[in-house]
């Protein structure tokens, strides 16, 4: 049983996955901004319209956290999260205030239709959001200070994956990572891996999408 | 080690795993509406000011997802998830997919002021999202249609009283369990429990909240 092919716009984590498991995959990325989530072939995979999935063995799973804790049981010995009990609640905790909180701050910058219709009522969601979504990458450099060399210790995790993602966005949303600072040093850190860098290539993105106004 | 005490407006779910685990823990309501996730208190329990946490040996964990796991794992016995891999991914999956979408949805509606500034955009906000929660509501009914008795089978766990509470908010939304009538039926069966009459009981709170216009 080979888990393949995964389909996600996020494949960042799953090359950090493939890095720490050595299992191999094809990662197909989904257009957001080409509603390519909302195509016949992908609501047979997610009928939420919703990315990342994994396809195993022709069964998807979607929801990237329960990605993420089906891949930590599966292959334990790629020490993907934290073994002890209650090191690792605390990990799936910050995991999942970044899956359910931080993140869907973002989308309502994005992509404020999905939460209001009207242009005026968009832009002030927009504009709020921007604002609370720093505050929360504040949050996020408050837990990162400590990273040595990354989230979770030696080697790089689904954390990782999702911290850089999120400070990348924020530049998206006018964030000038350099007022990051300790977030920054630490996502130059994290972008160098190896796999980072792989999936970063493949999917012809930049770490940098802060322009100065 | 034992749990306690918790501190949750959330109780339901602890009653739950109560049932399920044998072991006693304190509740403690965190009334939202009176700001008392702001207390410095609260504040030092989870600075995020987010409800549900679980309070071990003095150890605050947040994050409602990361609660059960930890739960899930300490209590295996108690069969709060299916033991099999992919069956659990799968419920972990559902049980994100309420966490991080389901459940949001509704805080538009019932919070709009932690997204946007504004009593015209607040009201934009809450109509929008009332229309959207309605049509995650009708996927959950998707969901349970084949729920015997409880959504994982034939024991109380999570899904069931988060699912509960999810379809008690829609009557604050303005939408009749009525017509809801396969997920009004199940909620009325998971309302039965002595685990959940007895939650309900100490909280103080009806199952229905909905008010014809």
């Amino acid at each position: 049983m080979v888990p393949g092919p995964a389909r996600s716009c996020r494949t960042l984590r799953f090359e950090a996955i493939k890095a720490a498991t050595g299992e191999d995959f094809v990662a197909r990325m989904v257009k957001l901004h080409k509603g390519e989530q909302r195509t016949p072939e992908y609501l047979a995979i997610n009928p939420n319209a919703q990315v990342p999935a994994l396809v195993v063995d022709g069964k998807p799973l979607s929801q990237i956290v329960a990605i993420c804790d089906y891949l930590d049981r599966r292959y334990p010995q790629a020490g993907l999260m934290p073994t002890e009990s209650w090191a690792r609640a605390q990990a799936m905790s910050q995991f999942l205030w970044m899956n359910n909180t931080v993140h869907p701050t973002f989308t309502h910058v994005f992509m404020p239709d999905r939460f209001c219709d009207g242009e005026a009522t968009q832009a002030e969601i927009r504009r709020f959001n921007a604002a609370l979504y720093r505050t929360q990458l504040e949050r996020i450099q408050g837990w990162i200070a400590s990273a040595s060399p990354f989230w979770l210790g030696d080697r790089l995790s689904f954390h990782d994956a999702y911290a850089l993602t999120l400070l990348r966005w924020g530049g998206f949303a006018g964030i000038d990572p350099d007022s990051l600072p300790v977030y920054k040093a630490y996502v130059d850190r994290v972008a160098q891996h190896p796999a980072v860098v792989a999936a970063m290539a493949r999917e012809g993105i930049k770490l940098s999408t802060f322009k100065k106004a």
